[in-house]
């Protein structure tokens, strides 16, 4: 028999397919050619194979890469710059102000900054909602990321653009010139209700509609927010959306934090999807997300990070542990959210969320080849009893030794082969100089 | 002037002393002579020093070496044998028959694997609870940690001893061994109200007093222990402890998880000291332990690990993360522990909590070198705007560089020099092969 034909073939691996909560092959082998998986099989299939070059992953795990399903990608500008305040003094006393001075090339380089920061932590597709979003989608096809991107829209004038009517010419734009890339996709981001007025909101509802992209749009973020909405309308954030056609198989709704048991019911209905992102809604004290009750409904859950002003890293490993250990707590339930559901939402789940499911978020032949390797060779993923629990449990980000987004090594042994990282953080370091001056500019303002 | 001597001297880093909220010296050295550290001071005082050698901190950041205030090394055997399990079913059908296994043997590879563990995320002083102690005091010698370890002692036979009588000689004997070492002390550890009866917890309150060590115990874990305790004895356990004149300033209570405000002001009363381990209180289930208050009422509060098969690491920088998101979550309220008040849990508040206040837990000029030196030169640690932020909300312990414990070097650029990690790991290896079987043999028994 010919040997069948890969450009990389990676063995010597635990394979985690997530395709079933069973799909773990202990000794495999997966093989990519070009941009696709063309193989997952055990160490038998291993001579089957003529590969260009073979990666060996030392008894590591090898899994789909992970997929961030919300974040602020250049919010990596704006990391530590203030933390422990009340929301409103850390949003109107830095973040705000330090916003105002972004343009398309500092959202640029904070974005390739945070995909340097997510290629190295396992991360191959990422969800963003941002100004300048052109910026992103340059970053993440610079740096070889998958993305879906979208520029936020609201009723008031961004930095990026002076009227709404701009705002959705900037998306349509976008969504034409992405339409065929291999990596970048873009979304409809309407901000969320308490910033959009119902015709805004019903206007992007029609485009991701017509468009058949998704929706991404923050929702019942905190009590606050709820409240607002409820003087404003008289129903909640998510009946609201509801009632002015909005919800929809093709929304993906961040935070949910605040969720009445018909909101959850509502959101069921118009098989909404959620993304989860537990570690900001710690940080930020907006609560806890109803997490295991969107699951029992059969919603679909994605995982986040959010923006890395309010947690303040990427790492989806550290949000699997705190998304797995949170739940528990809240319900006095050690058996929710187990290690298997929670790598599902940071995989397959977020895959789905972002209408990617056919592309990526699991090993399986003819989806795209967003693998990651983690080295488990190391003290702290020492015995390894069970792969599923040293990632939610133990593992953290750094432990990723390699990662291949659409066929593409983008990181081998840690070392990124096609991004300066070094020159990528002296960009942002330059950048935060700036910030830094105008932020405490403003806090003598403050104190005058 | 003729220039001072120093075996060490470490330049070109942030030194975050943690001897005050405000001590930080942007470019500063700090200079070591066999244990002890004899200057922190500015780069201009470089010049003053002939150093044997000069560690370069590269811009990164020096800080006192973190204090893990609980932890039962040796579970590291256990590590991700069993998650997302009901707390009986957890104990009952896998650690408790694993541990049935443990000896002298198992428990030393156990401990210094944690301890390499441990020194590669920045721990410098460990205090742990569990059995056959002397060879977790073996394994922190050899690994050069500074630990304070205790024989868990209660009322029915353990797989070290088997009357209580013995395992008060066992820690007699300890005591006496250990008296003058320089990394080692000894604790009398009593496992809890509910396993250990009023005349146990007597003879250990009268043994740390006599031998002025502290006494370490597991108290208010969970709700079930609360409603045991209070049945069998009308109050709550911390009431029950002050009722029969165990509580005292040496005592360091674990956990701490459901107190009431009376518990509180008795704590506060008898200064008694408290480890908080969030992760594992999360993982567990067993509730949100009131720590803001426990600061408010002015006790000290040390940060833990618990062991790690309920963590599942011994990373303190997770532990830091999560403890200051848990609690502003639980709180609703974005102020509360902060990040300066996290580190300081960590670090002073932890060599407080053991005693060990006058020799560890901040950078001061006789003290003895527990150093650490982080590299904030990666993508998630980018920018830099407050050293105190990134060390609680964005780094891990892998950014760990250079771990310095009594003067000695035992990890540099993450090679820990006189520790061979793979023979550690793989010794580990064999024995969860032994557990996994066991384990596998008890489940099956299970079923049938």
């Amino acid at each position: 028999m010919n040997p069948k034909k890969a450009d990389i073939l990676i063995k010597n691996g635990t394979l985690l397919t997530m395709e079933d909560s069973s799909g773990c092959i202990s000794n495999g082998i997966l093989a990519i050619r070009d941009d696709l998986i063309v193989a997952v099989d055990d160490a038998g299939a291993l001579e089957d194979w003529q590969p260009g070059r073979v990666i060996d992953a030392r008894g590591g795990i090898v899994m789909p890469g992970l997929v961030n399903a919300h974040t602020h990608a250049a919010m990596t500008c704006f990391r530590g710059l203030a933390d422990d305040l009340p929301l409103m003094a850390w949003l109107n006393d830095h973040i705000f102000p330090a916003e105002t001075q972004l343009d398309y090339e500092k959202v640029y380089r904070g974005s390739l900054l945070a995909c340097a920061e997510m290629i190295m932590s396992g991360t191959t597709t990422f969800c963003d909602m941002y100004l300048f979003e052109e910026a992103v989608a340059q970053a993440a096809a610079d740096a070889g990321m998958r993305a879906v991107v979208g520029e936020v829209l609201y009723d008031f004038p961004s930095p990026n653009y002076g009227e709404i009517e701009q705002g959705f010419a900037y998306t349509e734009n976008m969504i034409a010139r992405y339409e065929n890339h291999p990596l970048v996709s873009v979304a409809v981001e309407p901000h969320s209700p308490y910033l959009c007025a119902p015709a805004l909101l019903k206007r992007a509802a029609e485009l991701s509609r017509s468009a058949r992209i998704p929706l991404v749009i923050h929702l019942s973020e905190t009590k606050n927010e709820v409240r607002q909405i409820q003087q404003r309308y008289r129903r909640t954030p998510v009946a609201h959306l509801a009632h002015i056609g909005v919800l929809g198989p093709q929304v993906l709704a961040c935070h949910c934090v605040e969720l009445t048991d018909e909101d959850i019911a509502l959101l069921a209905d118009f098989d909404v999807k959620v993304a989860h992102n537990p570690e900001s809604n710690m940080k930020l004290a907006s609560g806890i997300a109803p997490v295991p009750e969107l699951l029992d409904a059969g919603i679909c859950v994605g995982l986040g990070t959010d923006g890395c002003a309010s947690n303040n890293n990427l790492d989806q490993f550290s949000e699997m542990g705190t998304a797995a250990k949170l739940h528990k707590v809240g319900k006095l339930d050690p058996t929710v959210m187990d290690a298997q559901t929670v790598l599902s939402m940071a995989t397959i789940g977020g895959a789905r969320a972002l209408g990617l499911e056919k592309i990526t978020g699991s090993l399986a032949v003819g989806k795209r080849a967003d693998v990651i390797i983690i080295d488990t060779a190391k003290p702290h993923l020492t015995p390894l009893y069970r792969p599923s629990s040293h990632l939610v449990y133990a593992a953290c980000g750094n432990d990723v030794d390699t990662t291949i987004i659409n066929g593409r090594i983008v990181m081998e042994n840690r070392r990124l082969p096609d991004l300066d990282v070094e020159a990528v953080m002296a960009a942002v370091n330059e950048i935060a100089l700036k910030i830094r001056k105008a932020d405490a500019a403003q806090d003598r303002q403050k104190a005058n």
